[in-house]
């Protein structure tokens, strides 16, 4: 099996781990600090998302920190194969949280325009938090597919 | 190179491009047919989605059948890698189309109730447009999938 770049057990797999880490919690943050986000499904349905994403990935930064650590090779197919199926897993749930969200701001912002007519009502806010919320599944989906190029190619 | 199930070339394959055009044609022919849909930018985009879906999937299921009448071998890297990359960009697409029509159907019934107090709302009619959104997602995934493995098997 090669040692391609984002592959667990390397420096850059633990910096892309981190990175989801970082994105999702930031965008949890925004969301739950901005008022009135629990009348909406679509956005409790993306703070569950990237929760279970932070969990996912801080365990697996936690798994690359220890393996470089004690220098302990992770690429046994038996674990890339658990990493594929996680990773595709979060990658499509964060994809769909991140669409669902977005789907319901671009209906305030453009279909009902409650973004102007509505002063109080936090669109950026909103905003922010799914565009951290994409580029969290932009770095798991890179993940995913070295993870997956991995498996195919022992 | 091995042959997959569902790979370029076969009958699986072709197979599962034509089930991508059949549900992504009734996912646009239910949403079309459907009152009011225009005003909603998500719907729109959703059936954006599915006619770049029904364009791929068909241009590739007449290369399955060409390919099987000829009996000419498609599994060529080149090939392959095209196959890969317009496999994913339109299963990510149509994933995201599939989540934000589903986003806007979830607050129209769960948050603010239009399906039940807007009789003339076409609620279940949007509903069924987007579960075959969803189903013609899992065909084209498998696609994705099978493509990518047999790249990556190279």
């Amino acid at each position: 099996m090669k040692v391609a770049v984002g592959s667990p057990g390397t420096w850059s797999g633990l910096l892309l781990r981190t990175g989801q880490c970082a994105f999702a919690g930031t965008s949890i943050g925004v969301m739950v600090s901005t008022l009135g986000f629990s009348n909406y499904t679509a956005f409790c349905y993306l703070i569950a998302s990237m929760g279970l994403q932070v969990l996912w990935s801080f365990g697996l930064a936690c798994l690359d920190a220890y393996a470089l650590k004690i220098k302990r090779d992770l690429h046994n197919p038996v674990l890339v194969s658990l990493f594929v199926v996680g990773d595709w897993v979060t990658a499509t749930l964060s994809l769909a949280a991140a669409c669902s969200s977005a789907g319901v701001i671009v209906l305030f912002a453009r279909d009902v325009h409650f973004c102007t007519t509505i002063p109080h009502f936090s669109c950026g806010r909103f905003e922010i938090s799914i565009v951290f919320a994409f580029v969290t599944w932009l770095l798991i989906s890179m993940s995913s597919l070295v993870t997956f190029w991995l498996l195919a190619s022992i």
